[in-house]
C-alpha cells in the first residue's frame, strides 16, 4: 500500500471514510481492555503462589545467620535477603540493604532524606532556591511525580538507542550545582525497553558533577526481566564503573522483586558504597524499627538464589513475549503506511514498548482509543509535568491483558493511529 | 526493716557493705539479662504462627471485596483490613487507612510530609524559624527522636496519674503558633503503664490551638494489651470527642499490631478527619502504589474481627501478667525501706513499668545493672534529647525474659537501686 505521504487528499479523506467505519464497528463491540499501567498478569502472579507455602508455623523463624523474622531488629534486611537481591544487581552483598514492599518509596524516602537533611552533610534541599534533576525522555511518570512533589525543576534529556544524551547530561551535571540527581532505568528502560550501551554507562561513571551532592538515582526494575533467552540486553555494572572511576558514592541503585514475585508484596533492595549506606541508615533507624524480615525470609525460602529468580523469570517470560509480539505484529503489519511519521521500540525485556507518534496527536490517539474502550497510559504521562512538547509519545503496557486481549486492543490502537494521522495531515 | 532516711549513717554504711557482698555475688552469676526495649517474648510471637498458614497458595487472593491482594492499587489498604483496625481503634472504617509493617514509620511520614509540605495548606515546617512539639513525659523515646531529627524543639510536659498535665498543655497551645504537635501514647503509655483518664481526653477536645495545623499524635500503640480481663483500663474515645467539639482535624490517631502479630511484621493503621485523610493520600499517592496487601489480608483471614484479636491477647496476657507482676512482687517486697524516696508504676496493661529512682540516680543504677549483667533502657531515655532533667526515671521492659529471667533480674535491679541510693545518701 502506498505510503500516507505520497496519497493525494482525496486518497486520505476515502481512506478516512473507510477506517471511521471499523472505528464505529470497534466501539460496538463495547471492549474494556486496558493497557495504562505495567501491572503483572494473574498468570504471572499466579506462577508465584509457592512463594505462600514456603514459611508456615513448621517452618523455623530464626534464619541460618541467626536472626529471628519475627521481632524487631535488622534494620538493613537479614543476610540471606541482602545476598539475594545483591546477586540481583550484581551489586557485593555489603552494599546492599533490603526494605520493604517495593523500590518506589525507597526511592521517594531518598530524596525526602536529602529534601529534609541534606545528603551526606551537604546542605539540605529544602534549604536551597533551586534544586533540579535531570529527566531522560520519554521516563517513567512515577519518578517524575517525586521530584515534582518536592518542587524540584525537571529537565528533559533526550534519549536516544544507546540511553539519555550523555553530552548533554555531562553539560548540565558538570556546570550547573543545582543538578542534583537523574532519573535513570537502565534496563529496559521504562518506557523505551531499551538498555543503556556500555559507553553511556561508563560516561556516567565518568561525570565531574559541580554538586558534591549529584546522585545517580539508577532504577534498575528490570534487572532480570528479559523476553528471550537467547537474545538478553547485558548492562554493565555502573557501582563496579564508578568504584573504577574513584566516585563510588555517586550512585544509588534499586531494585525489587515487585515484577517478580508481587506486586505490592514483593521485597526491595539499595546498593550504594558504605558512606551513603551509613547515611541511610542515620536518617532511616528513626524512621523505622525495620521492615518486614518475615517476607524477606518467604523470599529466600522460595528463590533460594539469582538461579531460583532466573528459572522463575523464564515462566514470566513465556508469558509476556507472546503479548509484546502481538502488538509488534500488528504494529509491523499495519503501519507500514505510515513509516516515517511513527516510530516504536522492540525491546528485548522490560514492560513496555514506546511509540512515538506523529507530533501534535498522541492525546487524540490516547482519547480515540478510550472511546472505543481500550485505556493508555495517559498522553504526556511520560514528561516531567505530564507534558511530552511534541505530543508524540505513547507508552504501550502489554502485561496485563491477555494475549487475545492484547490483539484487540492493539488492532484499535493501530486503527487510531491512521485514523488521527490522518486528520493531522487533512488539517 | 527502718526506713534509709531514719539510718545513721554508720547503719547505712554498714548495709551497703552487706548490699555490696551481694553484688559481686551476682556480678559472679555471669549473668545476661535484657530489659531494654518493649521486645515481645519468643512465647507471644509462637501464638501468632498460625497466621502463616491461613494465605497459603490454596487461597483465594482475591477479598470478598473483590481486590486482588497480589498486585497493585488499593493505597489505603484492603476494605476488610480498613474494618479490623478501625474496630481495634474504635473509629469509623471510613477514616481508616491502613499501611505497611509498623506504625513508626506512618508516624515519622507525618511528621516527614507536614515538614516538607505543611499541613493542608499551612506553610511546611521547613520554611518556618520555628517548630515546637509538646512531649508529656517520661515519654516514648522513638517518637522523640523523630521530632529531634527535624529540628523541631521538644518541651516537657510532666505526667501526673491521669495523664499529661493538662494546664499546661492548654497554656502552650493556646498561645503559642510554633506549637504544633503532642506525641501521646494515651493507653498503657510508654513507659508509665497509666491511661489518660476521660477528663484529660475530653480537654484534649477541647483545646483551641493558636496554630491551624497543630496536630495530636495520639499513638495508640497498646489499644488492646490488657493484662487483667477483668480489670482494664478504658480510654475514651478522642475522635468522637474532638468531631463532638467541632475539631475533627485536631487528630491524628495511629495503632499497628505490632505486639500482636509479629513485631516487623504485622499491619499499621491511622485514623484521622476525611480532610486529614485526603491530605494524607495526596503526598502518600507519590510515595507508594500501596502497602502489602497480602500481609494485611494474612492478619484479616487469622484474627477475623476485633473479637479475635482480643482472644488472642488474653493468651499473650497470660504470658504478660506473671512477668508483671514478678517484678511489682520485687519491688513491693524489697523496696519498703525506701518508702518516699523512689516510686513506681502498677501498670493493668501495656508493655512497660515506669520506676523512679532518687533523684541523680538513675544514671549509675542503669550502669550497675549493667555491670552485673542486666540490660536497660539508657537511663535519660525516656525524655526528649535523652535528657532527664532529675536523672530519675528507668524504663522497665518486662516482656521479652521468661518469668525466671525476670525474677533474677528484678532482683539485681533492686539491689542497685539499694546500692546507688545509699551512696547519694552518704555522699
Amino acid at each position: 500500500m502506498k505510503s500516507y505521504k505520497e496519497m493525494t487528499k482525496e486518497e486520505l479523506q476515502a481512506l478516512k471514510a473507510e477506517l471511521e467505519k471499523q472505528y464505529i464497528d470497534a466501539k460496538g463491540k463495547g471492549l474494556s481492555l486496558n493497557m495504562a499501567r505495567g501491572k503483572p498478569s494473574p498468570t504471572q502472579l499466579n506462577m508465584s503462589m509457592g512463594i505462600l507455602d514456603v514459611f508456615t508455623s513448621h517452618v523455623d523463624p530464626v534464619t541460618p545467620s541467626g536472626v529471628d523474622t519475627r521481632n524487631y531488629g535488622e534494620l538493613v534486611g537479614i543476610p540471606e535477603a541482602q545476598r539475594l537481591m545483591a546477586d540481583m544487581m550484581g551489586a557485593p552483598y555489603d552494599n546492599v540493604f533490603v526494605f520493604g514492599n517495593a523500590s518506589l518509596p525507597i526511592m521517594y524516602d531518598t530524596v525526602a532524606r536529602s529534601y529534609a537533611f541534606g545528603v551526606l552533610g551537604s546542605t539540605p534541599w529544602c534549604k536551597l532556591d533551586k534544586v533540579k534533576f535531570l529527566c531522560p525522555v520519554p521516563g517513567y511518570d512515577r519518578h517524575f511525580k517525586i521530584t515534582e512533589q518536592f518542587g524540584i525543576e525537571m529537565i528533559n534529556i533526550p534519549m536516544n538507542s544507546e540511553g539519555p544524551d550523555m553530552e548533554l547530561v555531562k553539560k548540565y551535571v558538570e556546570s550547573d550545582a543545582s543538578v542534583k540527581g537523574i532519573w535513570c532505568v537502565p534496563k529496559y528502560a521504562n518506557p523505551t525497553g531499551l538498555t543503556y550501551s556500555d559507553d553511556v554507562v561508563k560516561a556516567f561513571a565518568a561525570l565531574n558533577p559541580a554538586a558534591e551532592d549529584f546522585r545517580i538515582y539508577w532504577d534498575n526494575a528490570y534487572a532480570v526481566h528479559d523476553l528471550y533467552d537467547d537474545d538478553k540486553d547485558e548492562l554493565l555494572d555502573i557501582i563496579g564503573e564508578c568504584n573504577k572511576a574513584g566516585k563510588p558514592n555517586m550512585i544509588f541503585e534499586f531494585c525489587s522483586t515487585s515484577k517478580i514475585s508481587f506486586s505490592g508484596a514483593g521485597i526491595a533492595a539499595m546498593a550504594a558504597s558504605k558512606e551513603n549506606l551509613d547515611w541511610v541508615k542515620s536518617t532511616m533507624s528513626v524512621q523505622t524499627i525495620g521492615y518486614d524480615k518475615m517476607n524477606q525470609y518467604r523470599h529466600v525460602l522460595y528463590f533460594k538464589d539469582i538461579n531460583g529468580i532466573r528459572a522463575h523469570m523464564r515462566r514470566h517470560a513465556d508469558v509476556m513475549r507472546p503479548k509484546f509480539e502481538t502488538v509488534l505484529k500488528h504494529f509491523d503489519n499495519e503501519l507500514s503506511e505510515l513509516e516515517g511519521m511513527v516510530s516504536y521500540t522492540r525491546p528485548k525485556g522490560g514492560y513496555f514498548i514506546s511509540f512515538n507518534a506523529m507530533p501534535g496527536t498522541a492525546k487524540e490517539i490516547v482519547f480515540k482509543c478510550k472511546e472505543a474502550g481500550v485505556t493508555l497510559t495517559g498522553a504526556g504521562a511520560t514528561y516531567p509535568y505530564g507534558k511530552d512538547p511534541e505530543d508524540s509519545n505513547i507508552r504501550i503496557a502489554p502485561s496485563f491483558p491477555t494475549v487475545d486481549e492484547m490483539d484487540k486492543a492493539a488492532e484499535i490502537f493501530v486503527l487510531c493511529v491512521k485514523l488521527v494521522t490522518i486528520d493531522k495531515l487533512l488539517a
